[in-house]
C-alpha cells in the first residue's frame, strides 16, 4: 500500500518539513499548497492582469490556486490539516470539509487550546494529533503496522 | 422552482430570521444547525452519557449535531454561510467545505474586512453578500427574476 | 410519468411559450433561465454592487444566474436547448455540455442550416427538432404514446 | 503533482503548439482532439460507409470522435478551451460544459472582446486567460509555484 | 414503503397487465416502454421527419423511445424483465444490463427453458420468476411480509 | 427538516416498537426489514419454488428480502443498527457496513459489554446508544434541537 | 493516449483475434471473457462443489465469471460487442447495457441484417460496425487521427 | 488484467499466508489490516495519548485502523472476507457490507455450518467458498482462464 497524502493548512512555519522528514523511509507521495506566500497571494494578477480592487486581486489568485488545491485533496488519500496558532485560517477549515466531503481520511493536527472550537472538525478526523511527530507516527503505522517505540 | 437553503456560521445574532422574514413569499424551504449554543453542546453528553475529559463531551456533541447538519446540506440547493464579527468560526468554513465539495450552490455573508481570509471560501461561492438583506434580494432574483427597487 | 424539462437557449423570441402551450394538456414541469435580459445582464451589481470594470459587472451576473441554471439543468429529466439565428449562443453550447455530461435527455431544436457547426452536440443528442412544435410532440410521444395525427 | 490537460476548441491556428512548446519542461500530458479538419469531418463514413444525406455522414463522424473526446476529457485534470475569432465555434462551448459538470478546472482562453458572450462560461473557469502564454504560465505556477518573470 | 416498477421487456402478450392488476392493492407505481409496436417502431420518424434509409428510421425511434426508457430505469427502484418465447429480445437484455450496473433490484422472469442462456442475468438478479404471478407475489412480500396463501 | 430511518438488526424483541411510540411525535418515516423470521426465512422458496438445498433455500430468501432491505437502506437519512444479546447477527453488522459505506447517518445501539467487538462499527457511527430510548432521543433533539428533561 | 477495450460478445469464431492483430501496432489493452466455452460454463461447480440442479450449476459458474467481465467492463474506455449469427446472445446484449449505463464507449459489431432488433443498443452506441476490421479502424482513427487508405 | 485483492476478516489463523503462497504465481496485489492483534487493539492510544475509558481507548485505535482498512477496501477489486470458528467477527461482516455498497466483488470464505447466519452476506457474494484454497482457485481462474486439475 502506498499513500498519497495532502498537507493542508498553516504556511508559516515548517511541519510540512518535519512530516516529509520524518516519514521519508515510507512510500508515500505527498502534496501541498503553494507556500510562499507572496506568490500565492499575488499569482492571479501577475499572470492574468492587474486589478485594482483587492477583491478581485484576491479573487483571481484564489481561482489558480485552487486548480492546484483541488487536484491534490482529489488525489489524495490522506488530508493532514494543521491549524496554527495565529490567524483565521479560514482556508484550512475549508480544506477540511472540502476532505471530509469527498470521503478523504481526514487527520487534524492542532494545539489542545483549539479543541473546542474545532470540535467539529475534529469529528470528522480519524485521527486527532498534537504534534507533526505524530502525524508521522500514524501514517507509519497506517503503511506497516509499527507503532512507535 | 423551489430552493432548498441551508443556514450556516454565526448563531449569537438573528440574521436566520432577518432572511427568513425577508424570503417569506418565496417558495423556499429553510434549514439551519440548532442554534441553541448550551443544548449544541451539551447534547451529546446529555443524551448518551457524561464525560470527565471536555475532548469526549466534546466530540459526543458535535457527532450528534452533525446527524442534522450533513443531512441538511445533502439536501441543500443553496448553502448560505454567514461569518460574523467574533470567534474562530471554523465551523462555518468547515460547512463551506463541504457545500463547495458537493457542489451545492455557495452564497457568503461576512463584512468586508474579512475578505481577505475568506479568499478562497468566496471564491468558490456564486454570490457574496456583505448583509443577510443582500441574500434575500439573490433567492428572490433566482426564483422569481425580480431585481430589487 | 412526469417529466421536467429545462428549457435552454435563445431568449428573443416566444418559443417557450409555444412549447408551453402546446405541452399544457401533459404532466410536464417546465424550467427555465430568467429571460428578461436586462434582469440577467445587471442582477449581479444591482444586489452585490456596481463594478467599474464590465468583465466584473458579468461575472457577478454570470454566477448569480448559475444559481437558477445549474438548480433548473440539475433537477430536469430533459433539457431542450434552441439555437436560434443570431448572436453566439454559446451559453446555449455550454448548457447542452452541462446536460450532456450528467446524462441528461438533450433534444436540440435549430434550423436545417445550423447542423454542421452544431454536428457534436446533435449527436449528444435524443431528438434533433426543427421546430418547437416538434419539441412538443416528443414530450407528448415520451409520455402518452400517442403520435401527431 | 503531474497534470493531464486537454486543449479544447479551436483548430485552426498553432495555439496548441505553443502551449505544448511553453510547457515542455513541465510534467504535462496533453490531449487533444483529432485536428485534421477534413479527417474529422469524414471519419464516420471513412469507415463506417458513406451517406447520401449530410445530416447522417456528420452524425458518423461526430460520434466517432466523440469516442476520443470523451476519453480525453474524463482523463484530464485541467480543460483548457480556446476560442477564436471566426466560426461559431458551439463545439468548444459544448466541451466548456461537459468539463465544467464534471468538475474538472476549467481554463478559458479567448480575446477580450469575446468576454460578454463568454460570460458564463467564463464564470464557470478557474482562470480567463487573453493569450496561450498566459495558459502556460498558468500551468508554470499551479505545478511548480514560480512566477513569471 | 413504496415502489416504482419499471416492467421491462416482452411487448407481445398482456403479463404487464397481470402484473398490475394483481399488484393493484400495493404501493406500487408501474412505468413501461410504449407497447404499441408500430408506435414505438416509428415515432421518429412520425415526429422528426421521415428516412429513406431503415438504418436511420430506426435510430430516430430508438433515440426518442430511450428518452422514455431511461427516464423510467433511472427513477425505478425495481426493473422487471420478462423474456417471451419468440424474437430476439436484445433490447430487454439490455434493459437488464442497465438495471444491472445502476444497481436497481433486479426481477427477471421467463420460462424455464431459457435458463441456460439468460444465466448471466439470471445472476445479476435478485428474484428469477417463471409466471407473472410470481413477480407479483414478490412485490407483495417486499412491501406487506404477506406470503402467498 | 424530516428523516427516514431504517431500524436494522435484531428482530426478536419490540424495540422497534419502542422507538417508533416514542418517536410518534416526531417527523420520522420508519421502515425495517421483515421481522416475522419465519416468513423472512422461507419467502424464497414459498414464492419462486422449494429447494433441496438448505443454501438454495437461504439464498433464494435472503436475495428476496434484499430487495427491500437495499430499498429502505438507500432511501434511509438515518440508519440504526441494534445488536442484541444472542446470535450471531452478521446480517445486522452487514446493515451497518452498507449504511457506513454509502455515507448514512449511523446510530449504533447495544449493551456496554459488546464495545470491544463492535468497536469498528461504532467508530463510523455518529452515535452510540445503550438503549432504545437514547435513539429516540438522538431523533428527538437533531429534529427539534429539544434535549431530555 | 491510451485505450483500455473489452471485447463481449460471441465467443464461437475467432474475431477477437482479428482485432488483437489488426491493432498490434495501437496502444490498445485488450480484455476479454474466458471464451473457452467449457470452462466458462462448469467453472462454477469446478472449483466451488458440483450441483445437481443445472440452475445452481450456472449460477455458480455465471457469478464466478462475472468477477472477471464486472472488472474488465468497469476498467475500459471502450466496450465492443459482437453479435455474431447464431444463438440467443442474451449475455452480449446485457453487456452492451451494463457499458451504456456506465458511460462507456460502446461499439457494436454486427451483420446488416440484425439492425432492426438491435437497434435500442445501436442508438446507444458511438459507432456500429459490421466487420472487425472497421472496429480496428475506428481505434486506429481514434488513437491516431489516420483514416484507413 | 491484474486484480487488487483485499483479505478481510479473521486475524487469528494464516489463512491469508495460504492464498498469498497459493497466488504468488498470479497477478495479484494483497492488501490486508494490520493483524498483530496488540498493536492493531492499542496503537491509537500509543501515538495519541492514554485514555482512561477502554471505550475511546478503543475508539482512537479503531479510527487509526480505518484509515488503513477504507483504503484497502476503496481500492480493492475484489475483497475476500473469511469468517473462522471463534469470536463474534462483526467487524468481518462490517467489512462484507462495506464492500457490497461499494460494487467490489465480494468473495466470502467460511465453514458449512456457518451458511445459515451468513446468508444475507453469501448473498451479496459472487463465490461462497469452504477453503482458503478455493479462494486461490477463483482467482486463477478469473485472471487466467485455467481451472484445477
Amino acid at each position: 500500500m502506498e499513500l498519497n497524502v495532502y498537507l493542508a493548512g498553516e504556511i508559516h512555519t515548517d511541519w510540512r518539513e518535519t512530516i516529509r522528514a520524518g516519514a521519508a523511509h515510507l512510500p508515500v507521495t505527498f502534496t501541498a499548497p503553494v507556500t510562499d506566500h507572496a506568490a500565492s497571494d499575488d499569482c492571479g494578477v501577475a499572470i492574468l492582469g492587474a486589478e485594482d480592487d483587492k477583491v478581485w486581486h484576491d479573487r483571481k489568485g484564489a481561482q489558480v490556486n485552487a486548480i492546484r488545491t483541488r487536484k491534490a485533496i482529489a488525489d489524495a488519500d490522506v488530508v493532514v490539516v494543521r491549524f496554527g496558532d495565529k490567524y483565521k485560517q479560514w482556508n484550512a477549515a475549508f480544506d477540511a470539509g472540502q476532505a471530509a466531503a469527498l470521503g478523504k481520511a481526514l487527520i487534524v493536527q492542532h494545539a489542545p487550546e483549539h479543541a473546542h472550537p474545532l470540535k467539529e472538525i475534529d469529528a470528522a478526523a480519524l485521527a486527532v494529533c498534537e504534534t507533526p511527530e505524530q502525524v508521522v507516527q500514524v501514517l507509519d503505522y497506517v503503511l506497516t503496522g509499527a507503532l512507535p517505540r
